[in-house]
């Protein structure tokens, strides 16, 4: 089907799914380019595909000629699109909430702001055998454009919650996880920590790390051994290289 | 001193520092944020400071009144900055060169697109204790505001060298130093690599990898060890583990 004008229907709504507000209401986010897209259909989420006029794009092995596929003239697409020079596919994909089913390694993020960041952490959780993220209050939200894009696929990789840090973290500790939290101050370097079968790691939020309360109610606190030469890495690596420690 | 006019020579000048071309041509870049400006001033690179209209900034303790200061109207300040909401200052930064002095770690990047991977690389190289960057062919340039950025003040505290890496690396190992190429095949996994007294790590572009040219000329390639569920991690993620893993 070949859409043409901008006040086709469908045009507003997809057009509406960049404000986080009414992703949350409709259940949908969008992912751009042929990767993501065929990632998305891996994951059985995609209900809309969404095409150029006049672009050639590979949807095989993945398409199974479900979902609709629209056609649309270059300027909406691009309208559409977050990226500049977008590739020329976009999937409309259903928010499916998977539950953390074990508890051996979990990452939780306490304001982590950045979208880049945000989705860096995921990959680099996926690829560390992660059970499971936790996004506390004041996350960037992980359905941005720019989140997903960073995740490179792994947005569908992974369960991902959604809970207020102060009320999950003693939740988790009932039930025998170790809970670590990362702090610049009074922590242990990370190669003192020792391996644990149930771990729980918090990296806090670019420009003031994790909330003191939150660090006082730790099992213990890890700094990463550095330099004097510079005040801290950034969020994404500092979790990166504690996930590769304890990677599953 | 007042500057009003878009007219002004030097705000022409400003204006065209955002081209890679002209950065190199006046040896000069740009950086913005009290953060960077400080750190530019404690390395003695400060030739002019650009403060807005009507705002307050903090200078001290390094400020020592030898540098130029010019007060902006607030659109040309806007229209000089990189961001869109700017802090209200910014320094004009002189490049100055450091040769790299030893050859215990090093890192070597091998065409790195994304100004955030290479400033984020920068940023971890001085938390570890490298003791230079070598860019070569096909780098994002590192005085883009956006890599500045991401380097939080590390641009200033490591030696950053330009040379074509097909030259360098054999220059390297026939002065002792073992390199080691990353990558996904045919790799040893990172905990099996020993230390050296003198290492050099390649890491490559964001999509295609270290080139494949030089793999083959290295002493051994490293991969990181994680699952099969996702494909690769990032690069800045990927040299950061190893630099930490190596660091000095």
């Amino acid at each position: 089907m070949l859409i043409e004008s901008s006040s086709n229907p469908k045009v507003k709504k997809w057009m509406k799914l960049k404000q986080k507000k009414y992703r949350y209401q409709s259940n949908e986010f969008i992912v751009e380019g042929e990767h993501l897209v065929l990632e998305a259909m891996n994951s059985n989420v995609v209900k809309e595909i969404l095409v150029k006029e006049g672009s050639t794009v590979h949807l095989n092995p993945a398409f199974n000629g479900k979902q609709p596929v629209y056609i649309l003239k270059e300027n909406l697409f691009t309208q559409i699109a977050s990226t500049e020079t977008p590739q020329p596919i976009m999937a409309v994909c259903e928010m499916k909430s998977k539950t953390i089913e074990r508890h051996n390694r979990l990452l939780l993020l306490d304001r982590v702001q950045d979208p880049g960041n945000l989705g860096t952490l995921l990959r680099s959780a996926v690829a560390f055998g992660f059970d499971g993220v936790i996004l506390g209050d004041g996350c960037v939200d992980v359905y941005n454009e720019k989140v997903i894009r960073s995740t490179q696929g792994a947005i569908f990789k992974i369960p991902i919650e959604f809970h207020s840090l102060k009320e999950y973290v003693p939740m988790l500790q009932a039930n025998g996880v170790k809970v670590y939290g990362t702090s610049l101050e009074n922590g242990q370097p990370l190669g003192e920590i020792e391996e644990d079968s149930q771990m729980a790691f918090i990296l806090g939020n670019e420009g003031q790390g994790v909330n003191p309360e939150l660090l006082s109610t730790t099992n213990r606190n890890i700094f990463i051994e550095m330099t004097q030469n510079i005040e801290s890495l950034n969020v994404s690596i500092a979790g990166s290289i504690i996930m590769y420690r304890f990677r599953l």
